[in-house]
């Protein structure tokens, strides 16, 4: 198992991915190759320092990097030299079995989608978000802002895809999926989630519980959350300000420090055929270490497969 | 002045509608009269019990009550006795200046749109719905839940009608115009508020401030928050839920039990010809008051006129 990890992504980049790995290291197998693209010296020097061992580690170097407010598109093909262009690459080529960066979304999501591609029947990958519930588990939104125009078919895709995640990642057994809607009732909504609501009721994947509102977020009334990625990019920003309110309120409760989303590591692109994890750009060492989790657990887990089953044995699109 | 309220409206009415008579009445000048629409036995006995004087109280009585889970449409036409149906009688025929309920939202809105109407140029009314903030001012978002699919036209005829309610009724001078959207520069965004965006940016009749994300809402970057009633409705629910959760958790904290919603009374349909507001179903004594005072201040301050001649002088349909 090779992962590759971009040393250069993030704002805290290279230091908290090195320490990242040495939390990993910590308590991972001896099985896992890590792949680390970035600037050879200056990751040298960090696993140096930070008296990593280089059995299991091989570093690439990359003589770029794609800063965090460039353009996707124009960035990824001006600079093939950067740590995400060629992680990509090596990814795309089966050098490496997972890829994961904190840096530009953007080129993130480009390369995952053009260079790794669309697990054939999804029609629109898609990107979750965590939502922290009072029982201490995690909620699974999705789409969290990839795609902010949907049509139902794509609604009821990412419904599927997220309950694949939740089953097999985050170890929900039949996880509850609900349809973010404006009421309870079959039949409320606007025109999108009335269309999508019959398809996910009819969806053989999951275990469709209905519509779910918006005071059922924060919540345990459903496992995945789905909706478009407009109102999945305001709820969840939403959410993610929670953190800031209660810390300027000085407000110490253990729950509400859940809403810190800087914990969670990353979440993957869903429905592209490959492992790509894309993480916050504030990421520290504990996002790092779980994001390389999650790599193991998807190529563990053989996740990929579980999600071209679903969708080459059935066309649910 | 003549406002009438229903008072068999909500989950705790006459009782809580008596006492917010009592609070009102308890601040109010002499020169307004109040229509109280109900069980008259019950009222008047109720009136008496809180040793309200009749000077200025008018009682009518309705020999019927629509409960709050009946449709709307018909239980208007099968209950023309019941408060609602008169309450809009009364204010359609120019006996009341104002109408107030805390009872069914549907047959409030169906009686505000068919029996009072729009105002001439406004294709769509709309309903707010006030986001606490923690300066301790309130933000005002528009649309909170009644039109679920509009077009980039309906955004910015909301965009102008919250402007006027945050000026005239909540006091902001030049209130700040904000357009909820998944990034901040032009351009972002679904298909809607991509067209929108520019309709508000050109819009003379308000303060646009650009676009705002889920993590301003529950700041001050804008007093008034755009959107269609789809994600105004998951965000106002979602807020809601927070005064829920910080009571779960026992937080005590003076901003966040402000997301109390109950304390803020109701809020007027924006964009029909004649005040029409529409409490919580849980509304207490305190939101009653409020309401009517909303009512008070709408009619004292011409609002009606004012949004008649924006919507007549220019047409910004």
């Amino acid at each position: 198992m090779n992962i590759a990890l971009d040393m250069m992504g993030g704002d805290h980049a290279p230091l908290e991915a090195v320490k990242g790995i040495v939390l990993f290291l910590a308590e991972a197998g001896n099985d896992i190759i890590l792949t680390l693209i970035g600037d050879e010296a200056k990751v040298t020097d960090l696993l140096l320092i930070h008296g990593i061992p280089m059995d299991n580690i091989i570093v690439v170097h990359a003589s770029e990097q794609i800063e965090m407010h460039e353009h996707p598109t124009r960035a990824l093909r001006q600079k093939p030299q950067s740590s995400i262009a060629i992680g990509f690459q090596l990814l795309a080529g089966g050098q490496t079995d997972a890829f994961i960066s904190a840096g530009n979304t953007g080129a993130m999501l480009v390369g995952a989608l053009f260079s790794i591609k669309a697990i054939e029947g999804v029609s629109r990958p898609t990107i979750g978000a965590y939502i922290p519930r009072e029982n201490g588990t995690l909620g699974l939104l999705v789409d969290a802002g990839i795609n902010a125009d949907c049509k139902p078919e794509n609604l009821n895709q990412f419904a599927t895809l997220g309950s694949l995640y939740a089953e097999h990642i985050l170890g929900y057994q039949n996880p509850k999926i609900g349809l973010i809607n404006m009421g309870e009732e079959e039949g409320k909504g606007n025109l999108l989630v009335q269309a999508a609501y019959p398809l996910l009721k009819e969806n053989k994947h999951i275990n469709f519980v209905g519509n779910i509102e918006g005071r059922d977020i924060l919540l345990d009334k459903a496992d995945v959350m789905v909706c478009e990625g407009f109102t999945g990019n305001v709820v969840l920003k939403m959410a993610e300000s929670l953190y800031d309110l209660v810390q300027r309120r000085g407000i110490a409760d253990e729950h509400m420090e859940r809403f810190n989303f800087e914990i969670y590591g990353g979440i993957p692109v869903l429905g592209v055929a490959k492992p790509v994890i894309i993480g916050h750009g504030i990421s520290h060492a504990l996002a790092f270490k779980n994001m390389i989790k999650i790599a193991e657990k998807m190529i563990e887990k053989d996740f990929m497969e579980k999600m071209k089953e679903v969708f080459t044995a059935q066309s649910i699109s």
